[in-house]
């Protein structure tokens, strides 16, 4: 099972390692890292790299396609190198994933026209422009796409694949290897449970990004 | 506040990327990946590399430690440059911390000496051998040397530190920022929740990769 990761400037790191981690114990498993050229690609906070171990043209028909999103997306959803790679990879793929921002890249590929889909909960909207419907759900499946909601929710979407594919017991023996019993110490980890305070704080640095 | 990641050959990714995505958004956070010398380090399943960008004497006093897991600990147990460096390091640092069996590490310096502390579920009686208290509790709080559980539970203990440090709520956003609201589709991700057979699984797969 070909596992391919699409890396571009300011992809967020835990977008791709939380499903990477999951999906990479599936047995018969094998991950390869792209970028546009092989090299270290820098993430969104510029202090951490990832090895892209190919080019994308390398790697034409991966079986699983998982695109993580990242500060850099908006800069990318017109590289055609990127985009085209996803609209290739997809006709062949047996799944055609992303986390956070990364479902933007799969509307630019026309991957989500006519279906739902979800994003990064302050990116959700844009969405519609690529004839998507946005849903505020964590996972969203859809026939062989499936998309996840921001940066951790990658790794609940492992875990569903990884069901899909190798069946809930070794989805659940996965689960139990990395130990995934998540304790965060508050609860404020969805636009519908945080404080307005903490919302209206993310989207304000949010602004000052952009 | 300078935080350093060490790497080694064969570290679990989400060890250290679920912490670093936490901790890297604190405000004035700058994040070093540290090891051997400069350059990619590849994880436990040679599948993907990180790049450290300095050797561990270029940092050596950060004020947060964070020693991740993998399958490659037990080959660097008794490697004085990496023991050293946390031993040396901890002299100084506000905040020792670690993931998974990164608590070995924290253990084999002798920082771990008559506290209580957690590791994976399955090396977790290891830390008898370093004087420290085995619990099986997800994030364990010794003064400033705090100790979490397997792979994943690097968030929620990246989440307890960013709360000590820069208040609840900047930590409520950064878990809104990563929108960390988990919904694993299984409920096996701790050795009390999984069943029998999910265990055994993972012992004897563990047991025959030693």
């Amino acid at each position: 099972m070909r596992i391919a990761i699409p890396l571009y400037d300011r992809f967020t790191a835990l977008d791709a390692v939380g499903p990477y981690e999951v999906l990479s114990r599936l047995p018969g498993a094998s991950v390869t890292w792209l970028a546009h050229e092989p090299g270290v690609v820098r993430n969104d906070q510029r202090m951490m790299g990832i090895e892209a171990q190919a080019a994308f043209e390398d790697l034409p028909d991966p079986e699983i396609v998982l695109v993580p999103g990242g500060t850099g997306t908006n800069d990318v959803l017109d590289d055609e190198r990127l985009v085209g790679w996803i609209r290739r990879a997809h006709e062949t793929s047996e799944w055609t994933t992303s986390v956070c921002t990364g479902s933007l890249l799969l509307g630019a590929a026309g991957v989500l026209e006519g279906l739902e889909a979800t994003s990064h909960w302050l990116d959700l909207q844009d969405l519609e422009r690529y004839g998507a419907r946005p849903t505020g759900k964590r996972v969203v499946e859809q026939g062989k796409v499936i998309t996840a909601a921001g940066v951790s929710s990658g790794i609940d979407m492992g875990l569903v694949l990884a069901a899909k594919i190798a069946g809930p017991e070794v989805a659940q023996a996965i689960q139990l290897g990395i130990e995934y019993d998540p304790q965060p110490p508050f609860d404020s980890g969805s636009v519908d449970k945080a404080s307005t305070e903490t919302v209206e704080l993310i989207r304000s640095l949010a602004a000052g990004r952009a």
